[in-house]
């Protein structure tokens, strides 16, 4: 029989059993990570490991106190750090000059690469993850709480643990959507509609339609999940956060 | 004979043997890695897939000419792309709020880790590939070549092709310098001394500072490779890009 092709199969965790990821397993998933690509190999990123409920419970309301906070076995709180350099740079004669948008810039791109290597190690030990994408829009109590010092960035969060029951994939656009050959292809109408025929016809679709007394799934998204005054709002949070570390002005 | 940790041994390649990525394991690739994890499954991303060399050549100078533009097999260039939801969001009577700052950067996450999902299945498939930074410096350049329209940013390169050679993994900072325990752990000069230990002490580091006549590694990095006038520009450069998509002011 073939195995699985894990890539195409893989599905987000979010409840998780009492398993324990042992210290030696996450240092060696870190260990393996860190070699994926970076800039310059200058690793312009950490990550804070927190077990501690009680730090949890401190991070959890900057999450929406989304439940996987509290029950993964380890949150992983993934940050843009050109600090650690920059120290480098003045112990060795060196003007570092980073403090700006174009830096925060590639330390990110750097950050969410490692930590999607961190992601896909895990996943193929068996562990479960979760992205929190609420990570930029509270930076400021997360930093509060994790101590993070100036130049120290939140990104993203991986809540991480063993899955307390299997999932499945979920739906993806056709492919053709996403992948365009040689320059960019506009989509017509048409288009549209083929690319969201699968997941406007899915059970759950018509569920959060109905749930959410709304006409199209579209509007669960601009009107009820990701609404303009929240982008808008968290947008001013972030810039603040970036200019406090001094990444903008 | 324990197979070799892929993770650990990776590398990233420069120079590509003539051997061709096949259309169709390229569309392969594409959409396993359409599985990566996604803010609110809303998919916000593109991959323009450039085998062109004419297109190619014109995208060079903005990477600024490095060879592995023109000599890799095929060149992916990984966009933000916030377009094809709003495309949707108006044939469903939905009104999308997503011009701004919060929701790029939720793009700009999304973007990164699924780039990073199609370099290791590339990888995985003997493909080597190589990230280029440079694509955040001239992107009003390579959005005209690559004809990308409003609210579709470039972020990330990704030059793909068999490699011409064997290569080897690269140097790494120690595990402790990048993974904190509960909260984030400043470094003293002593961690950083340690941290960077092995890096100074290669043959390439001590080849670096002479052929660039400096007096330290650090050195090359700020005065040479990533100068503080460098990344000021193309702060301005890559902010003009935001605003013009309607993501900043």
């Amino acid at each position: 029989m073939a195995e699985k092709n894990y890539f195409l199969n893989r599905y987000t965790v979010r409840n998780y059993s009492d398993k324990h990821i042992s210290d030696d397993l996450l240092q060696q998933i870190i260990t393996e990570a860190e070699h994926a690509p970076n800039t310059g190999n200058m690793q312009w990123y950490s990550v804070v490991a927190t077990r501690s409920k009680e730090l949890r419970a401190k991070l959890a309301p900057a999450h929406f106190n989304q439940p996987s906070v509290m029950n993964c076995d380890v949150l992983l709180t993934f940050c843009v750090d050109i600090r650690r350099f920059e120290h480098w740079c003045h112990l060795r004669k060196a003007k570092p000059g980073y403090d700006n948008f174009q830096s925060f810039i590639a330390a990110m791109i750097d950050t969410c690469i490692f930590a999607q290597q961190v992601c896909t190690i895990a996943e193929m030990h068996g562990i479960g993850s979760c992205y929190l994408g609420t990570t930029t829009y509270n930076a400021h109590t997360i930093s509060e709480v994790l101590e993070l010092p100036e130049r120290v960035v939140p990104v993203t969060t991986l809540t991480l643990g063993y899955p307390a029951a299997e999932g499945k994939p979920s739906w993806r656009l056709p492919v053709d959507a996403v992948l365009h050959s040689e320059t960019y292809h506009d989509t017509c109408d048409a288009d549209i509609e083929r690319y969201y025929a699968e997941l406007e016809a899915l059970p759950e679709s018509a569920k959060f339609i109905a749930e959410n007394g709304k006409d199209t799934l579209a509007q669960v998204f601009t009107d009820v999940r990701y609404t303009r005054d929240a982008a808008e709002y968290f947008s001013t949070i972030y810039e603040e956060e970036l200019a406090r570390n001094g990444f903008i002005e």
